[in-house]
């Protein structure tokens, strides 16, 4: 019977730490892993990259829509893609975790899954955390990054002439938000791609090597996290529709299921967490051009234009 | 009027952080601070320590007992303690912040000055964070730190013949705790200890220097704590209350305004974040010495004995 199920408030705080840490294996660059009151983590380059993300249950996800895993891996992946944009490769993950003393063990133990089976993924692990009680669901998510000696590809360093490409997904979380939103069946896909991005882990630091001058990922939607771009490097960032209408065919049918236009999901649309750069030449493989970086005043155009459509999320 | 007082939401996510980071000053060791996808800190000695924690309003705080920047203060000592007690000094902090969007943008401004004002103390800043709405208060920290070539001080080095010692104070915070729960009035300093530990920063490094086998700070409580070293160690550990009784008669008074046993702070009360360490020679300059580690079982005893007391917090 279900409530019979052991629950966090049943075992107790160490007693389910214990389940989640065990049998889990640390990368070779963790010299002290869970268990101690901190965990040392080798740091190749002498430096450490460094991003943290809160995750609130209503907020940013809803466990009637995402299984635990999908949580975990989401929570994970949208801190990595903040290492990764740095043309860095995620090293350690530390995770807070509050929750209902009434929440199934088995629940936190899926999360944890789902962290580690993502983490896995970038090659790197969870090396700590913290287990307390709340009134609803909340994930802290701390990654941190090797940048392998390169020089961070920060925000500032477009340049007028720079080519804007993009590798990964756009609009579709967004897209699969308003499925879910509306009871929309079908379109599984991009359902799913609203609980858990996929990520192409290794293009942030492979962007790096190529030259990137400025990157960053998409998490707000594309003309806002291209607004922090512009503004810091002083620049405009010119996005064409025409490059980005190929890729983004399968939103159509969504777009006529739901009623919405799906060019506000491609370039107002967060979560995917593609990563954008700008490059001085041709991006790497797997790069897609989207646009061009042209003289200031910083702004963001569609087309030459200014764009009429929601510009992004806001916490608040 | 307070209902014109800038909220959170009002003011939206990107001008509150924006007034947040404005005016800090960074750490040298911080090459990308506020602002970027992540920040990128120097490790000196090529390895980072790291701890994070989770604090959430009615749980960890009440905003009727504490003030903004109390919490705030709060929130980055007990992650800093963690730090100091592997042997390291905290050289970055970066912080999760949730709140309703009716949340005063004073009081959010109050919590950051509390966290640098602590941060400051351990000589570190914070370099970067997240903002988000939230059905209350949850704040999440993360702290990094450097050995500064020391190996860590774990929790598995005691050995039998060492010595037991610490540094700072033991059940302030549990009688502070016990005076608001009751609503005593008086006992300023004690009722200041439960909603902001003072810490001795730099003993962790100390300790660590001066031949410490075993240590972590006492957050949960010191026989539960002490726990964790015995059990981690393979040794029993013996505490002596006559070593204890001279520091805390500033407790006495207000267990008998409270009518609870005083040893049941010293002994299983949390949170003042003092360290304990076992060393084969004497403590550093500032450690009293409270007891002894003797062959296992793994166990703690007070005065030889098993002590019948409540041995510590447990999150639910």
């Amino acid at each position: 019977m279900s409530d019979e199920r052991p629950t966090l408030a049943g075992l107790g705080e160490f007693a389910v730490i214990d389940g989640l840490v065990a049998g889990r294996t640390q990368s070779a660059n963790v010299t002290v892993g869970p268990g101690d009151d901190a965990a040392v983590v080798v740091t190749g380059d002498g430096r450490v990259v460094v991003s943290t993300d809160m995750l609130v249950e209503g907020r940013h996800f809803r466990l009637d829509w995402s299984t635990p895993h999908d949580v975990g891996r989401k929570a994970i992946a949208q801190n990595a893609a903040d290492i990764e944009a740095m043309g860095a490769t995620a090293t350690a993950f530390v995770v807070g975790f509050g929750a209902p003393g009434d929440t199934a063990a088995e629940a936190a133990t899926a999360l944890s899954d789902g962290m580690w089976a993502e983490a896995a993924r970038t090659g790197a692990g969870i090396v700590g955390g913290d287990l307390v009680a709340a009134p609803q669901w909340v994930i802290s998510v701390t990654a941190l990054g090797d940048l392998g000696g390169r020089a961070p590809v920060l925000l500032d360093g477009a340049r007028p002439g720079d080519v804007l490409a993009v590798v990964g997904d756009l609009g579709r979380s967004a897209a699969g938000f308003e499925l879910w939103r509306n009871d929309v069946r079908g379109f599984d896909e991009l359902r799913a791609s609203h609980l858990v991005p996929e990520l192409a882990y290794g293009q942030g630091p492979a962007a790096a090597d190529a030259g990137a001058t400025a990157m960053t990922d998409v998490s707000d939607g594309l003309i806002a996290d291209l607004g922090h771009v512009a503004r810091a490097s002083g620049v405009g960032i010119d996005v064409s529709t025409s490059s980005l209408s190929g890729r983004h065919d399968a939103l159509l049918a969504a777009a006529a299921a739901t009623g919405v236009d799906p060019w506000a999901w491609v370039l107002g649309g967060g979560e995917d967490h593609a990563l954008v750069a700008t490059f001085p030449t041709s991006p790497p493989d797997g790069w897609r051009v989207i646009g061009t970086v042209v003289d200031g005043p910083a702004r963001v155009l569609v087309d030459g234009a200014a764009w009429g459509g929601a510009s992004g999320w806001q916490s608040f």
